[in-house]
């Protein structure tokens, strides 16, 4: 029906998360139709980010220098460390302008299902980190899915003979929740962390 | 956060039908862990398809050949033009493997709201090709909405003077459409397109 160049182009973008082969189809012809303005700016963006990001070797966020300008950035304190599991947390977290610590990406949850153990993680290098005199408290923004929660309980338990304070996030009503339509996990939750009004 | 190379990334991608900014945060942190297997064949992929794809000068179908594979291909009718408003309507017709005729690319409809004139869309280019002595047939396959109606008719007055036949695609019951889920409109037309069973 046309060259392999357009059936290449949708294989590929419909293997991204979020797009199926449909929608692949219409950001194709898309592109097409803005050859200068995106899909010429987009290739190249790709080929810029694929040579320039690196994984940063102390926190595991994705940055173009190594180690990252939040490992690198002194106003952050490094007595504060928050472990996630993937660099979209960190991502999240930073849009929430609400922590000014570093971070400690774990590359994931152990998992009995997918067969993740401790040793796929990178839970050496956060116990190798939180060894260290400056380290006080490390937080866990983990999910609170099973597999996450597990993972939170196996840190915990691995950091048990240091001398760091370990915390996990408050669980209770999302901000712009609306009651009737929480799980009832998460309404013990808010019951059981009530504060005076 | 990090380099500008990801925000730019996000940026791009975000662009596309399809995907807004937090799919396409998703989508580059997915690309960022499949570098060497999804995001440098993407990019490659997109340079190629901006080099080598060009709009076919006889029909605007996209295609590495110009006239298009569809043009060149003497095995089908040269005798039926099917109109089309986009590329991807073609696609999906040549999907269905229910026409082997040649097709006609208007690049959209006549439109008020969007001021979309005749002059915008290639329909001077199709009236010369219905003139052809070969052409026997213009099937007009486009949106049943006012806007791809209006065309529609006025391509028929513009093809009035001609030795061709105009049609439309006929209207009904969609396959494996439900009576109850269907819209008024649909169902008279479906009623008054009835056929002896």
């Amino acid at each position: 029906m046309n060259g392999g160049e357009i059936e290449n182009l949708i294989t590929l973008l419909g293997r991204l998360p979020g797009l199926g082969p449909r929608s692949a189809r219409r950001a194709v012809l898309h592109l097409m139709k803005k050859r200068e303005s995106l899909l010429l700016p987009l290739a190249e963006a790709m080929n810029r980010a694929a040579s320039a990001i690196q994984i940063c070797s102390t926190c595991g966020n994705l940055d173009s220098q190594n180690p990252c300008s939040l490992c690198q950035d002194s106003r952050r304190d490094p007595a504060l460390i928050c472990v996630v599991e993937e660099v979209g947390d960190l991502w999240a977290l930073e849009r929430s302008g609400a922590f000014r610590g570093r971070y400690h990406v774990l590359g994931g949850t152990l998992s009995a299902i997918d067969g993740r153990g401790p040793e796929q993680l990178h839970i050496d290098a956060l116990i190798a980190r939180a060894g260290k005199s400056e380290v006080r408290e490390i937080i866990l923004a983990l999910s609170v899915t099973v597999d996450g929660q597990t993972t939170a309980h196996y840190i915990s338990e691995c950091l048990g003979d240091q001398q760091v304070e370990v915390s996990r996030l408050g669980h209770g009503v999302p901000v712009g929740g609306e009651l009737d339509y929480l799980d009832d996990g998460t309404l013990t939750a808010a019951l059981k962390s009530r504060r005076p009004a």
